[in-house]
């Protein structure tokens, strides 16, 4: 049996065929450019190399996941330039004439992750990534995350001190919400550079500080078990522990658990799978598309 | 058989022995005093009437619901004077003799609502109580939110907009949390009056503000398919529709689903069960304990 997996970002797709991390075939990376053109070079991907008995896919969003939705397989209100109303699922459904399983790029990331990485065993947990932007998916009870439609993390409110960051944040639909102020996008905007360039100590402590404000909204709802935090913007060097510390000031004693004092270390965790965990997370929605 | 529910709240207690809304043989309201006096005085009820097969108990909070815990049925780090640490489950087994389910107030609300009212059907929804204090539970994927250890939507932190509202909070722990500006507590303290004696528009357009904030919060982490809003702020003459409208603006059309739209009126609603919905749901707590 042959899978396929394709996690389409917003600013690249990463498509493999395989079986798991030890076993990834074939593997190709590509930049999002137009939707036609996009999809197109992903079908050709799988079909080159011998095709696929099932595909999953994770898409960056907001998405139509309702199965039985005539909309299923959508990328809906993206403000990606071009994106908007884009039929992803049904394209390569009909392209490849496979079941095809879809779902966010964040809940297959989180799918890699309870299958083979940091969320091993656990039931109610998240997956966030921050990176252009921000967005979080995750399991609960079990079973991915997605109820009316799907979380969508980057949209919750913070609070925004503006006499610390008078800021105005880059969410086109909400201005200073938690994407709007803490992605990569923000950190662009706010500084002038891309975070792989901001050396800004202080900066970096207001990263930490929004990040933080996120992860206690996150812990007061879903009350995970474990947060996972992938991303570019994550991966630079020192920020965990700042943002750890923060997250403990914030949540004051209140919530008593050792996961959230002692041992946060392994509370808050980078991925395991790394960069991988969301193709790898694809190719397990693929053999659940399968079954 | 015989199922006792206990709706455990800070202000004050309601026990029932029955099996649903058409069969509630006994009940009684008391004020929560001491938790020697109070607990004695549930224990004497459910005894005085016959006893119970088994018990269910929704409590204030936070609490300790992990049954393999060893403070398992413990309220914990509550700010109630006298209250912190207090042993409610075991303390209640032992005088009973009888199986005892121990949950949040708010998730026994949310299953009472899904047995009988305003979420039958529905396996992602919320139940969140504004009155003086906030809190919120639920079902993720049709079992109830624990993860960690449950939920706290009360101490999500939201924007607050000083020039608005000048006003620091009344959490003891974090100050302006969801619960520190928007609780009852909140409330009175700010005005100097109680809720119900509240006339200025100004301030339930504030209150309206915050409660539309925090659901934002709540709508972009755990996705649910329909928010249950009970507690006695809510029960204020025309809150709801101010809500609702903030609860669209805010979310600016970037969720595209018609609950989120045209019929948010099905979308934000009262309890179905009124102020029974805890101490119901708490007796299809004690079913479950039973069975």
């Amino acid at each position: 049996m042959s899978l396929g997996g394709l996690e389409a970002g917003g600013t690249k797709w990463v498509c493999a065929i395989g079986d798991g991390p030890d076993d990834l075939r074939e593997t190709i990376t590509f930049p999002t450019t137009t939707p036609g053109e996009t999809i197109a070079r992903a079908a050709e991907f799988f079909m080159d190399n011998g095709g696929v008995d099932a595909l999953g896919i994770g898409s960056f969003g907001p998405i139509d996941v309702r199965r039985s939705s005539p909309t299923w397989g959508r990328i809906t209100t993206t403000p990606k330039p071009g994106w908007r109303d884009t039929e992803l699922g049904s394209a390569l459904e009909t392209a490849l004439g496979v079941p095809v399983a879809f779902d966010t790029d964040v809940n297959a990331a989180a799918l890699g992750e309870q299958r083979w990485g940091a969320a091993a065993g656990l039931e109610t947990f998240c997956y966030i990534t921050v990176g252009t932007g921000i967005g979080g998916g995750g399991m609960a009870n079990g079973r991915l995350l997605h109820g009316l439609l799907h979380p969508e993390f980057g949209h919750m409110r913070i609070p925004h001190d503006r006499a610390r960051d008078p800021f105005d944040g880059v969410c086109p639909f909400h201005g200073d919400c938690f994407e709007g102020l803490a992605s990569g996008e923000a950190i662009r905007e706010r500084s002038g550079r891309p975070a792989e360039a901001l050396e800004d100590p202080a900066a970096w402590e207001l990263e930490a500080e929004y990040l933080a404000l996120g992860l206690v909204n996150v812990v007061c709802t879903l009350s995970p078990q474990r947060i996972i935090l992938g991303g570019g913007v994550p991966k630079r060097q020192g920020l965990f522990p700042l943002i750890r510390e923060r997250l403990q000031e914030l949540l004051a004693g209140y919530l008593d658990a050792p996961e959230l004092t002692a041992s946060i270390d392994g509370y808050l965790v980078a991925p395991a799978l790394g960069d991988r965990s969301g193709v790898l997370g694809a190719i397990e929605l693929a053999r659940g598309a399968r079954a």
